[in-house]
């Protein structure tokens, strides 16, 4: 049982994507207004709660219930050495945020958030990017659905993260699949990889550029071929969030380059998710520039695992606390300018 | 009864300040490598940890105990229309501090902060520093002991705002007077003076760099003469963070002029303290460059009150937990990198 049984029905899904809800937008940045502060004087945290309001479509939005959900996949592209680490570090870091040791257990925990990690096959690499298609229509789907069914209807806000060694080239290819291209410009030191690797990513992109040509045109069909599981599971999330009225954060490169077919395939598609940060990971700047988001934080960071999208939810709490809980000039009497 | 009975005494402390702990800042650095995640893939939240470890003289740095201090103080200078809102407000503020209406007090609660508001003589301005030194001596020396004595011994972190409208007016005159330039290179638009105004309050600046002189020479003097009582508690604060080992978040430009002159008055003198975010207030950026600080956070934010700062500590806090509560690769069992 799959929520989706066809490319056709998931193509579908992205046409029909609910706008947001501007009367609530709308009384949000009106209720900014008369706060006690000189207006726009909390930048980009006024922007935060008018986007919560648009997209939870109340003009108070809560922040009860944050889901941050880590999918996992296995990439048959790490035969052709595109990582610092083995192949088998995907399962350890399962296990890993099972027993609450990894970055993202305890950002969740700091962001008051809950933690769910949804492993994909992880037994079962996908298969070589560079001479087949990643994923065959089956799998795909099976991966869609499954990060589509993961996100809880009640969830206030939704991040988005990731853990697949060899997945910084597969987002490096679903990139520049979509935007253009060549493999240089989008691949980056992943995990750490030396001048080396960081060719062999390219080139590795390159051929699978080449293998596919055509077949990257539509944007979910190059998420299957090029793309990954975990990478699959992102976008069905995103697309679950949008139809379920939740908010998103993206994390790094490869959160963001999951959801980004859903930015080709409606336009609009992504405006209801922000991009938690920027991370060092190369091609993450441009991706963000390619799709007009402006990230809250630029850290340095390269981890993935949802750790940019986490740090960045206390950020939103913040910018909600001040929506709720601050008087306006008319409660607090407290005058306003002079004109 | 004040903390400093001359400026000597407030001279010598600022020329015999404590070193940062290079043992637990090494100690952290080398628990950082050992974590389950590729070296410095955490970036800035790496460098959170080994600053608090340093900073705190523990390896092992802790965050039970977050102050933020928001010093409120009277200016001369608003006689001369520098400001969009009437002097007033600064009165009408602290009590809507008091009542929990300000941005900050949402802030602070979501950062687990206790927020204390130390207004300073609110009833009695500053001189109007285009005519004569803001503060005498003693009122100087009256605002850095009330400054100094606010800071718990036993806080982990101190962060430090201000109100009072004005007040960017005279953080420019003291950025201007420590890093040189004139008016135009530091005014900025503050609580949001239109065109006319921004030029009103160059002006102002130019004034008072012109009529003082030589007498702004010594940083402290500089901060007496056309700084403001807040900008002198900040200044006494961050003295005192220095000296009881608590590492410090400044906020935005007046709070970051306030406690400039530490650097130029020591070497190395803010080296505890990290910059919460770089505000939309024109000098700032410019200020930090000079400090060569590198802010947390970049949201277009310009209320003051403590508010970027306060919004800094969930990330250091969570750089914490990450740096307390993370595996090492060794006890996580998973594999290193492929060298």
């Amino acid at each position: 049982m799959t929520a989706f049984r066809s490319i056709k029905e998931l193509r579908d899904a992205c046409a029909s994507l609910p706008a947001g809800d501007e009367e609530a937008a709308k009384a949000a940045a009106a209720r900014q207004d008369v706060l006690t502060k000189p207006q726009g004087s909390l930048g980009r945290l006024e922007e935060i709660a008018i986007h919560m309001a648009r997209w939870q479509g109340r003009a108070m939005p809560r922040l009860e219930k944050v889901e941050v959900i880590v999918f996992a996949g296995s990439h048959g592209v790490t035969r052709r050495g595109v990582s610092a680490y083995p192949a088998e570090v995907t399962v350890q870091m399962v296990a890993n945020f099972a027993s609450g040791g990894a970055a993202i257990n305890q950002l969740a925990r700091a962001a008051k958030a809950e933690l769910k990690v949804i492993p994909l096959d992880i037994d079962k690499p996908t298969e070589d990017f560079t001479e087949a298609a990643a994923m065959d229509e089956s799998a795909f789907l099976s991966a869609v659905s499954i990060g589509y069914e993961a996100v809880s209807r009640n969830a206030d806000l939704l991040c988005l993260g990731e853990m697949g060694i060899g997945n910084t080239t597969a987002a490096a290819a679903v990139a520049a699949a979509l935007f253009g291209g060549s493999g240089t410009e989008w691949v980056g030191r992943g995990t750490g990889v030396d001048i080396a690797g960081l060719r062999r990513k390219a080139e590795v992109v390159d051929m699978a550029l080449a293998f596919h040509g055509e077949g990257l045109r539509h944007p979910v069909a190059a998420l299957a071929r090029v793309g990954g599981r975990e990478l699959a599971a992102i976008f069905g999330a995103t697309l679950a969030a949008r139809q379920y009225g939740i908010p998103v954060i993206l994390d790094g490169f490869v959160s963001t380059a999951a959801a980004a077919p859903l930015a080709k395939a409606a336009k609009g598609g992504l405006d209801h998710a922000i991009a938690g940060h920027v991370s060092a990971e190369a091609g993450h700047k441009r991706l963000l520039q390619h799709l007009e988001m402006e990230p809250l934080l630029s850290l340095g960071m390269r981890l993935g695992e949802g750790s940019g999208a986490c740090l960045a939810v206390n950020l939103v709490r913040s910018a909600l606390e001040c929506h709720a809980g601050m008087a306006s000039f008319a409660e607090a009497g407290v005058s306003t300018r002079e004109e």
